[in-house]
């Protein structure tokens, strides 16, 4: 696998283009962004589990029970297009046949997406008003302005790329996301977007893409509540064709999934207020069920996330989230628990227990920006990780005195 | 139902007693109490469903499957005597057998609870040092000292005591708690004990307990984490006999749920970091799980918490909460919302979509310190309430600059 720093245009033939129309205040930020597939591509979609969802969210799932062939994503930032009545829908309709109508292609070929502001009606005008602009700069040059565009609260824009050798042929994924979501004002929504350029039956394209959000998007957590709008697109081109043999699936799996946990940790990285990376690993379950839920506990434990922030070795919050799993057959007296990073590692609990370690060391290793819980029921061979990050003053900060 | 200052000796022949035994570093503070009853008490017992429990919890549980029958309860503060290896059941042993000598009553009838740092290893000379002034102390007038023993960063003491007539006889309630329980560094443990003058069915006491239990301790949620060592004991001396009609069971259901939802709510305004008490009460639904289900996860969402804290009308948030409650029935097209305090009452959100309403009036209304947020699913008649704090600064400062 190598890494490429071209983004979504690792694969060939795809366009984009992003222009300011008025969503966000600031006219210097893009706000409206296209990503175009001028041969068209296979599309598999995955979105947000709160019921409730935007217009978009909504918009897009109708159309993906019908079909899997698309030209056109439109996103929109400054503007959730959520809970804002019947209107919300209403506006998507325009802005579909308008943009039909300035690219030459059908209205069904186009999907949509909006992150911004929840509850706030979305005028066609600024659509309207910006898209012959945007249609006419498709550019395949540089996905910068595109990733800059779909932006909200995030403070610097995610990207990723990558080619790999499958079958003798050199496939190629490129990715862009925005986030991080749950940790910014007014429910900031993730949104990610990945170009592949390998011919892929629908069905198959939806299961690659299944797995590697459960082992990506679905294993970062960072206070546990998800958005109205969350999206994720996997878009595939079809220029590069391969023989789907199990092995070759396999790599193929390998390489989506390596795409969206760099976009996942880039997402955690970038939580304001976030001062620490923290990989929650927990091995020894009898099912990758059972070592989730325990990793989700731990990484959704205020208690644990402000004991990191305050770099205190404090495995009893650590034991007691496992204990508040209700994971039904975990054994306490079994538990070790150990603290990672680059500075060492300690085990503060031994089978359920206080063990003797080193405070200096402990603290030491808490130091880090980069920490691994690592928890080990010892009951059989199932892990599972999860992605989060420390519970800090700025959260606060950021979300108590931040107005809508 | 009158209230009355007598705390646990509401209840005529309850003794209790306090000394410094010295798990607590200060010796002014009392850190080992005992409650006593000379002629003996039906106990009814519920305990943390966290899967990590401490060794009196353990203990406690194997006790109550065997009797109910109990003369004595012994509650340390300062080491929760949890995660400390075999040596803190071997303690237990010990204790229960010296105070047994001193007191001259059967090891069986004596119930011990702990509360504190837990991994600590917990000593049994403080106890037997301890024993002979804390049973030679034992009195009826004053349960202060008995209910600021049990405290651990609580800053202050919680009691209740009610009358009540039932079937003409005049009822006794009392009780005491010490909290808050999650909110506090270290996993601070929740703990409450009520007596009852009432001659009650072990079998009817356990089932009184648990409907009380669920209408007040299970329906507090500070930040959704159980701690090891929780326990709720309702203990009836018999003194007084009723007709266990279906009518007087009613009165004497309300009169321990009044007691137990005073306790419960002490603990939440006494939450170290809580500036606001809010009563989470979502109504319309299908049923009282689902309504629960629905409070529980806007009462847990950190956005919701850090949002009042703020004194934002942050309906967004709240929705979203509903929606991540995965209760399946919900349509989010009708819900509608209300933040209401003693300033006024806005709704904000109306059919899932935004309402206009007055910001001046919906700031006023944040601005005090109860305030009800209000959810109706409009799909039914169920509902459910739940008592919460906001998520502050100081809950970061106290949970993440102490260290163990």
């Amino acid at each position: 696998m190598k890494i490429l720093n071209t983004g979504i245009h690792a694969v060939k033939g795809v366009q984009s283009s992003a222009v300011h129309a008025g969503f966000k205040s600031n006219v210097n930020q893009n706000d409206l962004a296209l990503i175009y597939f001028p041969q068209g591509a296979t599309v598999a979609g995955l979105f947000t589990r709160n019921l409730v969802k935007a217009w978009p969210v909504l918009y897009d799932q109708a159309l993906l029970n019908n079909h899997s062939d698309f030209k056109a994503i439109l996103i929109n930032s400054g503007n959730a297009n959520a809970c804002n009545g019947a209107s919300g829908q209403e506006t998507i309709e325009k802005v579909v046949a308008s943009l039909a109508h300035q690219a030459q292609i059908d209205s069904q070929e186009i999907l949509v997406c909006s992150t911004g502001v929840i509850g706030a009606p979305l005028a066609f005008e600024p659509f309207e008003a910006a898209l012959p602009e945007l249609v006419s700069q498709l550019q395949s040059a540089s996905s910068e302005a595109v990733a800059q565009a779909i932006l909200t609260t995030d403070t610097i824009s995610k990207e990723t790329a990558y080619s790999m050798t499958i079958d003798n042929q050199t496939v190629h994924i490129g990715g862009m996301a925005k986030g991080s979501g749950m940790i910014h004002p007014n429910l900031g929504t993730m949104l990610a977007f990945l170009t592949l350029d390998i011919d892929c039956n629908p069905e198959l394209l939806h299961h690659l893409l299944i797995e590697a959000v459960e082992a990506s998007f679905n294993s970062i957590s960072v206070d546990g509540d998800t958005s109205t709008n969350d999206t994720v697109f996997l878009c595939a081109t079809g220029e590069t064709t391969i023989e789907m043999t199990d092995k070759n699936i396999a790599s193929l799996q390998a390489l989506i999934t390596k795409a969206c946990q760099d976009l996942a940790q880039a997402i955690i990285r970038d939580g304001e207020g976030a001062s620490k990376f923290i990989t929650v690993h927990v091995q020894g379950a009898y099912s990758w069920e059972d070592a989730n839920k325990v990793a989700q506990a731990i990484a959704t434990s205020n208690l644990v996330k402000t004991a990191l922030c305050g770099e205190d070795p404090n495995w009893g919050r650590v034991l007691s989230a496992v204990g508040n799993s209700q994971v039904a057959n975990i054994d306490p007296f079994k538990v070790d628990i150990y603290f990672k990073s680059k500075f060492g590692v300690v085990q503060p609990c031994h089978l359920g227990s206080y063990a003797d370690f080193s405070q200096n060391l402990a603290k030491k290793v808490l130091s880090a920006t980069d920490i691994d819980i690592m928890v080990n029921l010892n009951l059989a061979e199932a892990e599972a990780k999860i992605w989060t990050c420390d519970l800090t003053h700025d959260y606060i900060v950021i979300n108590a005195d931040y107005h809508t």
